[in-house]
């Protein structure tokens, strides 16, 4: 049994709370931020709060950039991105001002967030915390500016990229010690997209190592980089929702004796398909053409490699957000290959069955094709992982597929180890 | 004779280049002064911009800090204001890196500008130009956000208050041993308001202190504070167009042999008199008056006392926007005095002449009074400095007023010293 007594029974001391651009999109919202950070240190809390920019802040300043200049300065793009999680830090601390608290807003420089010098996409190296504990211990409440650090070799403002305020929050919780709350619009992690599958479920717990085949496969509660940042430290993360006082999920390491072979049905709909056919197949080929991708930064999911007469045929999956980069990575890997044949597919999805207990049970594949063959849907592409199975299959028959799969294992109702 | 040549007849080394928020106000905008910058770094200067908040950013910021909260806190507001020229100095940047230039934004902190720790009216203590030093010797273009500076005491974010971004352009200025453009939608110091007086005449150059008496008495082309910093550090200033190449107007020591008697007819009509009557005439009555002014930060300008049969009368004229905060220092005064009658007048305006020789020639007032006498205008205030004199009189009179001064003095004419 997955049980729910191995949930921490007492509170812990210390809590990082994040909250998203949604949830501090305006002033009322900002107050009712202030207002759940607040009851959090009236409950006997240290709270350490982190918050994204207001709305759609980043992406006006990202237009703004771009009205300026063609191709943004690296450097001055993270100077002028920053700013925007220190307007909404800035807000909710005065909001909690007002409450009869005392907060103090810090900058990702100031809370002592350092990271690399890689402009607009930089990696947490280390947290200071000195400044945060002697704010905490004076009894106050800390924001710190989400999304945001600086490099400690160029003294320079940095920003982390996609998923950056919730790395923040990770970050922050394994350095003090604290659990790490993420709040949102929705709940928690579920067994399915509620707005698909009607009866999915709320799962109380999910291990990591579950959630991050979720994160990959097209869950949108949190993203994959959090999620491993938080396997790799230890830190236990509470996604919840921001308008209610209900519990969530929690993500941890798996603390019950069996695990559910599975857990959840994940789907994505906007990933684009590539196939490259005509490649030589030489030793190096695909590595020159996933070198150029990698050099590109694209995000490269699903691959299959077939070779059929000496010549080989390569498909893999990419976010659609990254197709332009992935036009220009094939255009650098048909100058070293050779001309190829490339095909682009817009119209597949993915379906993903996730489950930490499926690695021991080997029918689990099978009864997932053929639910999906029992509707008469085609597989365009497999790719599996100890604890995942995704299909590409057309990107209409996604709702159907993943109700038939939700109900096909029985992920309404609470999962029992066989 | 108050000569041309007498200007420096070479460019300097250094340069520091001030843009208001109007300047910036949009992207074409911030490709224009990204390319006025370029280009004098094209003329072989050293370059060190400061710009201001793009066009009403600062005010959107504050109104957004008072949907949150009804008193923003000091220090989180700071934080707040503090973004509005972080996000343009980092766009002219990046307008500037398109131009084929290096440039780097700095914030106040990383441009190491010391302050004291008076939130939102802070008051620059020290540069500690490093960085900006080791960015010039690397050919680079610095851009330092204006506006800011921290607190080496608490280590928070400060900003400067009005006319911040003036004074953080003459502060650098002075640390760097450079010049100082203040670039603003008007060409320059002129005799009178050119839109009051058609035939109003550009200066070439005025002394800081007729300057500050200008600027103390309603020219809006440059701040008290940063002339008053121009000439404590002996920094000159060259106040001109942001759309025109022609020279503007410098400010610096009188390098003249002989100055001119009158410089420039000045006005304001955004004064209020407060008229208390009815005040004990014991020592200190006055001083409790203008304590609790102080206290609330009141700007207090012209100030006259009478006092008959043992009852003080006296009156003084504040900025419009400081009444609610005199209204308070009164209350606070007549809580110490007993109660005293009090007369608000939101109709009166002042005309000043300002001029360097006036101090050795007495009869510029006489002068000045016989003008206004002979259009029937009212006298209702008089104060003087050596260098100048101010009348408040009816707000309604004041255009045909500073007409006739201009006249009466042939300021459209080059000043010949008598």
């Amino acid at each position: 049994m997955w049980r729910v007594t191995n949930l921490p029974a007492h509170r812990p001391e210390r809590v990082v709370m994040k909250f998203g651009g949604s949830s501090v999109a305006d002033p009322e919202k900002i107050k009712n931020v202030a207002r759940q950070i607040a009851a959090a240190h009236e409950r006997g809390l240290e709270v350490v709060g982190t918050v994204s920019a207001m709305g759609k802040t980043t992406d006006s300043l990202i237009a703004l950039a771009h009205d300026v200049s063609p191709d943004p300065n690296g450097r001055e793009l993270d100077m002028l991105l920053s700013t925007g999680e220190r307007i909404a830090c800035a807000l909710v601390a005065m909001a909690i001002h007002d409450l009869g608290h005392v907060a103090v807003s810090l900058t990702g420089s100031q809370a002592g967030i350092l990271t690399d010098s890689s402009h607009t996409k930089a990696k947490i190296t280390e947290i200071r915390a000195t400044r945060i504990e002697a704010a905490l211990a004076e009894g106050k409440i800390v924001l710190v500016a989400g999304f945001q650090g600086f490099s400690r070799e160029t003294m320079d403002v940095t920003t982390l990229g996609r998923g950056g305020t919730d790395a923040t929050a990770v970050a922050l919780a394994a350095a003090l010690g604290a659990a790490c709350e993420i709040y949102s619009d929705v709940p928690g992690v579920f067994t399915a997209d509620p707005r698909i599958v009607p009866d999915a479920r709320k799962l109380l717990a999910i291990s990591y190592e579950e959630m991050l085949e979720m994160s990959a496969s097209g869950a949108k509660v949190l993203m994959l980089r959090s999620v491993e940042l938080a396997r790799n430290h230890g830190v236990r993360i509470h996604a919840r929702s921001t308008f209610s006082d209900e519990p969530g999920t929690w993500i941890q390491e798996n603390t019950g004796m069996e695990q559910p072979i599975v857990s959840a049905v994940t789907h994505n709909e906007s990933e684009v398909v590539f196939t490259l056919s005509g490649i030589p197949d030489r030793p190096g080929a695909a590595a020159t053409v996933f070198d150029a991708a990698a050099a590109a930064a694209v995000n490269v999911d699903t691959i299959i490699q077939n070779v059929v007469h000496g010549v080989a045929e390569l498909s893999f999956s990419v976010p659609a957000e990254d197709v332009p980069a992935t036009r220009g990575a094939i255009d650098v890997a048909t100058a070293a290959l050779g001309t190829m044949e490339i095909e682009e597919n817009h119209d597949l999805g993915k379906v993903s069955l996730i489950g930490a207990g499926m690695r021991s049970h080997p029918g689990v594949a099978a009864k997932m094709f053929r639910t999906l063959a029992d509707l008469d849907i085609n597989l365009e592409m497999i790719s599996t992982s100890p604890i995942k199975i995704s299909c590409m299959i057309e990107r209409g028959d996604i709702p159907r597929a993943v109700r038939a799969l939700h109900a096909a294992f029985e992920l309404e109702r609470e999962p029992v180890a066989e």
